[in-house]
């Protein structure tokens, strides 16, 4: 089964050797403290703040959390904050991996729909007041609002200061999750939602899963230090690790990061465009494929009366796989959309794989 | 301040060259599963299951939860098992770290005395009939059996049959912290609690930081598969990394962990002895101090009338510091005694650090 269903980042880029050279070098020079007992550490806490400067944030190690992988951090946000039958107010589509940690809290979920530009602030500000008029107040706004997962779309800067200033009317947290942000291949860098926040009430979750490598489980949050401290209570296990954190850090150090991700980039603007020439060529032209900015998918509106999970049953007779639109929504929607991933697959597979659901859409 | 206070492994032997050339064979052969999204690496699992097996103990990978350190899986305990005002039956004195999690759940702390053979099994009968004729079952029983941290003891044979006896007859879960247990520097090796359990009344915590480093954050439980999967449901970011449960089956693999292993124990033995003896030179004839057959820790009991907090201020006008026992318990005892430990610091520190806590004691 070709599969263009998820959102792994393509292992031909992996800077294996770099990572093992970081290892080397962390094991010659640092190993006492690499191997004992201690907190993350603060060497990669110094590096977060600095991608944070770069991003006109300024902050301090008391408001960043270092966690094993974004999941982690996102899976502590219910537990630290959603009691059962408290709101989460989430966006359709989101990234059900964190959607489902919340609904598995008891959350009351939300969903306030988006369309060509990220969530629709005009319908969160009705949905707020109408909790508000019933005395409820979300308890945090989920949101990607850059290079959206599955949609693909990011939010322009008018509405992006308009959640910003609804969040800080209504006293609600909103959880900026950033995994994609800086895979940006077209156009200019947005402000973050939390660059746009003077009051606090932007927390901001971050990964090395995009820009480095899934497997090394690494993430990061930025919120005002009640936040961190909360969350902090909440990782069981304390810190991340002496050996993983000092690892990542010497890798990243010296702009290698950067220089990897520059190199990320380029990729995927190419296996992007790729994606895009192959849909322009193989679906039906009533089909609606976005077109990202940055980030690892296309999502694309299907035509009418075509559904995606039967799609996705046709296709897999074709020997190709892809996220229906449906396991992206927590509300029964998503019939109408597809999520494909051009980040994982050979340019070979990626024209292969989009040939054929072409040809499951043209057999329905 | 020079420190025998805590139970930190020796640095110089940190594997360090070994760690450096396990990451650059599992980045040479494996990165693309290392590095990309997965679970804990079945390998490490198999490994895990091989220790057990050859502590006579027959499982499956089911049976097994590997965790960001032994101390992770502890604290998730109380996630799983209790509910404010239930009841958790401890060791006095015992390892605080953990008993302080379950304390933080609220979890009703029964404190059953040790000697020098380690839980008082007879104590314990009675603390289970007393629970049981009130309707309190309790949720698990922590022990360290086997080199006990604080204690240094170990129970003898017939105890431990009589523990997972009193176990399977109660239906209490016993948690069996064995950090230690690999490391036994004299004498033969005595079932584990896992091994003499036909019933499945015994969890087994383990933990890489005292046999190879504390610093990659890496231990392991066994469990009924219910347990396991319970405690996995509580592990929000699932699995340990794949890559970092790679590198530490790479290190481990070909009897390089067992070699390591063989290594420890000689050099512990000797700092051991090297304490004991300089006990015997320098501290009054009324200490009592006991002699482990493994582990990190020489626990001595304080002459009649010396509090172990005030001869931590007089030791520290020394320059040195220690746990007092008051530390190692939940109840407020721990007065009448004192933590050492041996394994952190180089011979000539141990004797120094002696030294002038025999000068502290014989101030007083």
């Amino acid at each position: 089964m070709l599969s263009l269903a998820f959102g792994l980042a393509d292992p031909a880029l992996f800077p294996r050797e770099e990572l093992a050279a970081a290892t080397a070098a962390v094991m010659a020079d640092d190993a006492p403290a690499a191997l004992n007992y201690g907190p993350s550490f603060a060497g990669l806490t110094d590096q977060v703040l600095g991608r944070l400067r770069a991003q006109g944030v300024e902050a301090e190690p008391e408001n960043i959390l270092v966690g094993y992988g974004s999941s982690q951090i996102l899976a502590l946000l219910p537990e630290v904050f959603v009691d059962r039958g408290d709101t989460v107010i989430i966006e359709g589509p989101s990234f059900m991996g964190a959607v489902r940690r919340f609904a598995m809290s008891g959350a009351n979920l939300v969903t306030v729909p988006t369309d060509g530009e990220g969530m629709d602030v005009d319908a969160l500000e009705v949905t707020l007041r109408e909790l508000a008029a019933r005395g409820v107040r979300p308890k945090f706004i989920y949101t990607i609002p850059t290079f959206h997962n599955p949609s693909g779309v990011t939010m322009p800067l008018a509405r992006r200061q308009r959640l910003v200033a609804l969040a800080a009317e209504h006293q609600v947290l909103v959880v900026e999750d950033d995994a994609y942000g800086e895979l940006r291949f077209r156009g200019d860098d947005l402000p973050t939602l939390a660059a746009l926040d003077a009051e606090g009430w932007v927390m901001r979750v971050c990964t090395y899963s995009k820009i480095l490598a899934p497997g090394v489980r690494m993430g990061w949050a930025y919120a005002r230090p009640e936040i961190i401290e909360r969350l902090n209570m909440f990782k069981h296990e304390g810190g991340s690790g002496p050996f993983l954190t000092r690892v990542i850090a010497r890798y990243a150090a010296e702009g290698r990061l950067d220089a990897h991700i520059a190199q990320l980039r380029d990729h995927y603007r190419q296996k992007c465009d790729l994606m895009l020439d192959a849909i322009g060529r193989e679906f039906p032209a009533e089909v609606q494929a976005g077109r990202p900015d940055g980030g690892f998918f296309v999502w694309c509106r299907l035509p009418q009366g075509m559904r995606a999970t039967a799609l996705a049953e046709r296709a897999k007779d074709e020997g190709v796989a892809f996220l229906p639109g449906v396991n992206c929504y927590a509300n029964g929607q998503g019939e109408d959309a597809i999520r494909l991933a051009f980040s994982f697959q050979s340019a070979e597979k990626i024209q292969d794989g989009i040939a054929r659901i072409g040809r499951a859409m043209r057999n329905m």
